[in-house]
């Protein structure tokens, strides 16, 4: 296969708007509100070569309020001077920027803004609201403020405007059986679902200048019973309205099917969404984006060329790096940070927490941080990093791109650390990215890399390594004693045989056996662990908080995780926590009302916290009188998981932060 | 009883600082950040009387970040400025603003600022994260922080500071056996325990100067098991540091039993933590505040009376009525808003959402409306309200507030609408002030009340009522047909008389029956039915969300009503869906695995969502025209439920701000 790209690569018009290339980011959000940070975080994608840029979902009336999560702002006249910012700073790159006009309908609780949330119809909300459904006078009001919100993007320079059109929210609230109920001239027919839609398309059409593009954003199939379908009217609306439009940007799902609409890697294979989107592609005049996990320039080429769709769109990929263009069109392919589809991106910022990424440690940092570009330090120092797990590959990495003369020593005979773990559960193997990629990075920056049992750092051999900085990062290790939030206290019975680390149990290779699993994390480990045992063996699932798995709820894995789990008959057994471990049998008390149950149980697996093994720095910190008296140690540091056990991520950021400043 | 209030209204010495009474707010958050809003909140509460206020808890360090909460904030420079115009707001009406120095150190997860959290120990966090175990050199940097925070509180002209030593958080985490597990001089003995919050005591001392108040809030009850106790080393804890603080704020509950710190009015009585804290008063020289649902002038002034407490501290009830002083003073004690104790302000603030009440639809909006000012209007006219619910009541009295002529007509022989029957709720008694205080101000401002059948309005008693303002208040019901988000549809065979709404199914008075109620809503009428009917029958609960009322999670009365039913024996079924009822009998299915599991059920009661009773109102909108044109009638609104079922202080609000623009 060619590199040379020659379809990603070639301008394409929307509209009035000439796109220097084929790769364009989709809407989406990051709770940075706007400022400098938003400002920073679109340029730098600009920068790394994506051609056109369309921001975030954007609130176009005070009645689309979804505090504490940040949208981008359209629904007044100051948002406008900081967003004319960014568009300045997205040209100077030679790529354009659109912005996405939303309104989300019943999904808008407006627990802040207080007014009453606005649907189609009175569909239930699944929360404690019921929304009111639109009155005529509500209806034109919205309307307007659609044409009101696309004026001010023209004030502020946007290049294009798209629709909100998708995902279950207003304009689909109106568009799709699922969610319209009315008997008017809004609902029924799909002519009369459609009309709310033409208005909105006419009213904006108007208010924006002729040389804006104009595109929707519409969930062609909304995986739903009862809903759109791109067999079905999803293709009729996009015939309809057809070349109305400059542009169209299609995908997949709708709030209730949302681990369709940004699939994590657990569930969805690479480029998952094309084929709901090419026949569209194929019926239209007008050119059509799509996107769904689409990480491989090789992969991006031949949808093009296929015809699969005439724009590559990659919102993850985009936040995982957003060189990947310009690395594709330089032939750099194998220094792309591949997007692991981990989804801890949005499970962030649709908590209304800034967005990270686990691949991506200077996403929001872009003010200080260049993702590409690196000070050299003055005087290379020698550096000794213990342990290549993320924090230590992502430190030694940076180091090495700084200057510094690195040695990194892993125990094991692998880099990866946890992550080989973690990556070797069910669904999970695209996460040995986070090592793939720095093993590729740390070879093509001459880092000495030292793996297997010879590299075990003990603190004689740190003492006498002869390094000036030593960063120690050693990891963390599974608590066998089964302690919680709820007791602080281990489990009675928790030191016995069959008592199993989660590691400890997928190598056991069970079968046959009646496996009690007592939790507290909530997420990938005590999810790959069940899931690996579930088939084979009787298994009962333990924990004090309300239900399992409740942090994949916010990565939209949990779906999957449970479908699996019930088919295999798991027994959820929530509200309840281990007060002893016998022989066989283990005992659960239910922690409202105290009463006890016991489990049979030939094995027990304990996955409710980490501890750090921070042995070895705890000892080079108790001597560093002496070590940076008497060695050529000047500096002693901890990072990652043996200072604070968490995600991936966080260890990655912690790396890469010492890795800035050392 | 004395109307006068003596010891209330007496001045007291905290230190340096001469309060002007004896009651205060004890910090709470509100989530309003710093600036307009926040200032405008705080100054109502000193126009009100309060005679101390005690802002909210305020981060000291950037390892104690909680986003996407807000706290209070004191580890920038940049914070002082915005604070100083609060220290100002609240001195103009002669009161005195502290502020509460807060690190959280395991509950901050760091999200946004992604330093690795900080604790005494490796406590587990209940969250995938495990907290650092602070070295020497970490513990020596927060200490300095509490200093160069308190610093800034002098620099912002604050009268006071308050260490905040109770709740878990990081002082406490130190304190209390339950978190700290070090082995060093930190750590073990009760000394060791303590060494850390003397330290920080003394480095603030010497950063605040000689006329500001020093004080701590402390838990002396931790209320979970291995916690400190009010009759062990809590009182103790108390003795040794003594009057080295000018005055402690005590109460009892951390994370773990914060259903015990913000006691909701379903668990706890009035006063329900004096009983803990008044043996510390006793043995303290030092003024001693104390809090926990206190509301009634009569209390507070007994409480006093009896040296139970030195000052009264009122957090929720300051919500609900900011000029509770002023109006006990002037022995206007009927006027006062008494709070309900249904933890919507905590359950909104705690969520990252701006602080609401139930009952007092102002707070938040000082600056656009005082709680106690109505600006009169120039022509009064003739309003028709029909429905004397929590939004039409709330309606009529603020238009007659502002002078107009006002008709409540109500069908039913109470005022009251939803909250009769909400409040007639195991545990939600208190919940009828919500229509009671609304009540007697009615009476106070002759707005005509009309109850009973005859006040049923139906249109033609709208059209020839000689109104010229019209408001429809006529609220909603629960849907009979048990739609749930998820499916959109009603749920098969839902018409036969066993399916039952919460009304009639609290009505029917049923015993030894079998009966499944099918639940998407998650608070308080489900909760309610449920345990009305709990003693007595077989219940099943389901319900396709992860776990049954989830709501009451964020306002801390899940775990009592867990407790409850958990003893009673209801079976919890999660995840499911009701997709048949039968006569005997329903089915219902795994909504991940799709799996059928039959429930024996003579009766069936939907608590899945509710719809408006709008009829009057679009008969009414219908004919605008015509009624404008032909009868007295102007101008017709809807407000509450029957607009958008959504809480009851959505209803309330949504009231007041027609009424205030009426
Ligand atoms: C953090 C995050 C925020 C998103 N916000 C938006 C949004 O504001 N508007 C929108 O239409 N889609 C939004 N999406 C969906 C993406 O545009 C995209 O359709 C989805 O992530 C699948 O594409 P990908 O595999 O390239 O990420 C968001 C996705 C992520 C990961
Ligand atoms: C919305 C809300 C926020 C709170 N925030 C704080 C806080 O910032 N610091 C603190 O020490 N206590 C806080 N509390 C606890 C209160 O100070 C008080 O102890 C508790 O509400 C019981 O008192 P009450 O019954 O008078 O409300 C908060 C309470 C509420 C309702
Ligand atoms: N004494 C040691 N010498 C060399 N490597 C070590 C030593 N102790 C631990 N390691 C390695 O350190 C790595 C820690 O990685 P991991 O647990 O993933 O932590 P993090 O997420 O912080 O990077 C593991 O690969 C482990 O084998
Ligand atoms: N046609 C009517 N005439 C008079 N009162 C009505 C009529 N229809 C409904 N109501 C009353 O309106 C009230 C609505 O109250 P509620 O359901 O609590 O709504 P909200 O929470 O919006 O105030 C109920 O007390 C009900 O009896
Ligand atoms: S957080 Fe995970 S899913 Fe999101 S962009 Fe980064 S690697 Fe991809
Ligand atoms: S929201 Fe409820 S608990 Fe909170 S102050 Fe208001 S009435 Fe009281």
């Amino acid at each position: 296969m060619s590199n040379s790209y020659d379809s990603l690569f070639e301008p394409i018009e929307l509209g009035p708007v000439e796109i220097p290339n084929r790769v364009y980011q989709p809407p989406h959000g990051n709770a940075y509100g706007l400022g400098d940070q938003q400002t920073a975080f679109r340029a730098e994608k600009a920068k790394g070569g994506f051609g056109l840029i369309i921001q975030e979902y954007s609130k176009i009336h005070e009645s689309t309020d979804v505090t504490p999560v940040e949208p981008g702002f359209l629904h007044t006249d100051e948002t406008i001077e900081p967003q004319r910012e960014m568009v300045e700073a997205v040209h100077d790159h030679g790529s354009k920027l659109f912005v996405e006009l939303w309104h989300g309908g019943l999904t808008a609780s407006n627990y802040d803004s207080r007014q009453p949330p606005l649907s189609s119809s009175q569909t239930p909300s699944g929360n404690y609201y019921t929304p009111k459904e639109m009155e005529h006078e509500d209806i034109q009001e919205i309307v307007e403020a659609f044409a009101t919100a696309a004026d001010r993007a023209r004030r502020a320079g946007y290049d294009g405007v798209e629709l909100h059109a998708a995902h279950g929210y207003l304009i689909s609230q109106f568009l799709s059986p699922f969610y319209n109920d009315r008997d008017d001239e809004y609902g029924g027919s799909l002519e009369n679902r459609m009309r709310f839609f033409e208005e909105v398309i006419d009213s904006v059409d108007d208010a924006i200048s002729d040389d804006m593009a104009f595109g929707a954003r519409f969930t062609i199939d909304e995986r739903v019973e009862g809903g759109l379908r791109a067999d079905g009217e999803g293709l009729e609306i996009v015939e309809r309205i057809g070349d109305d439009l400059d542009f169209w940007d299609l995908d997949i799902g709708v709030k209730q099917s949302i681990d369709d609409m940004i699939g994590p890697s657990r569930l969805h294979s690479k480029n998952y969404q094309m084929e709901f989107i090419e026949e569209a592609t194929e019926v239209l005049d007008v050119p059509v984006g799509g996107t769904g996990r689409i990480t491989d320039p090789r992969d991006a080429e031949r949808l093009l060329e296929a015809g699969a769709v005439d724009m590559i769109g990659m919102a993850r990929q985009s936040i995982a790096d957003p060189h990947w263009p310009k690395k594709a069109r330089e032939g750099r392919v194998d220094q792309i940070r591949e997007c692991i589809g981990c989804n801890i991106c949005v499970s962030q910022s649709r908590q209304g927490i800034p967005l990270i990424c686990t691949q991506n440690p200077t996403v929001g940092e872009e003010q200080q941080w260049g993702p590409e570009e690196y000070e050299q330090v003055d005087e290379p120092k020698g550096v000794l990093v213990v342990g290549g797990g993320p924090a230590g590959t992502e430190f030694a990495r940076v180091a090495g791109e700084r200057g510094h003369i690195v040695h990194l020593n892993e125990k094991e005979r692998e880099l990866g650390g946890r992550v080989n773990f973690e990556g070797s559960l069910p669904g999970l193997s695209e996460w040995k990215r986070v090592r793939d990629w720095r093993e590729t990075e740390l070879d093509r920056l001459d880092v000495a890399v030292h793996t297997g049992s010879r590299a075990e750092m003990e603190y004689d051999d740190v003492r006498t390594y002869g390094a000036e900085i030593v960063v120690i990062a050693t990891g963390g290790h599974w608590s066998e004693k089964g302690v919680t939030s709820g007791t602080h206290k281990p489990v009675p019975g928790w030191d016995q045989d069959h008592v199993l680390t989660p590691a400890e149990a997928v190598d056991a290779d069970l079968s046959d056996e009646r496996v009690v699993i007592f939790d507290e994390e909530g997420y990938n480990v005590s999810a790959g662990v069940t899931q690996t045992l579930a088939d084979d063996n009787d298994l009962t699932f333990v924990t004090p908080r309300t239900s399992a798995f409740q942090e994949t709820l916010h990565t939209f894995e949990r779906k999957t995780i449970y479908s699996d789990l019930y088919s295999a008959g798991v027994e959820f057994v929530p509200d309840h926590t281990l007060t002893q471990v016998d022989d066989g049998s283990v005992t659960a008390t239910n922690v409202y009302s105290n009463e006890e149950t016991m489990f049979d149980a030939d094995y027990v697996v304990f996955t409710t916290m980490r501890k750090s093994d921070d042995d070895l720095y705890r000892e080079l910190k108790a001597n560093e009188e002496t070590l940076t008296a008497e060695t050529e140690i000047e500096e002693i540091h901890a990072i990652g998981d043996c200072v604070s056990p968490r995600r991936i991520a966080d260890a990655v950021y912690h790396g890469h932060e010492l890795g800035r400043k050392t």
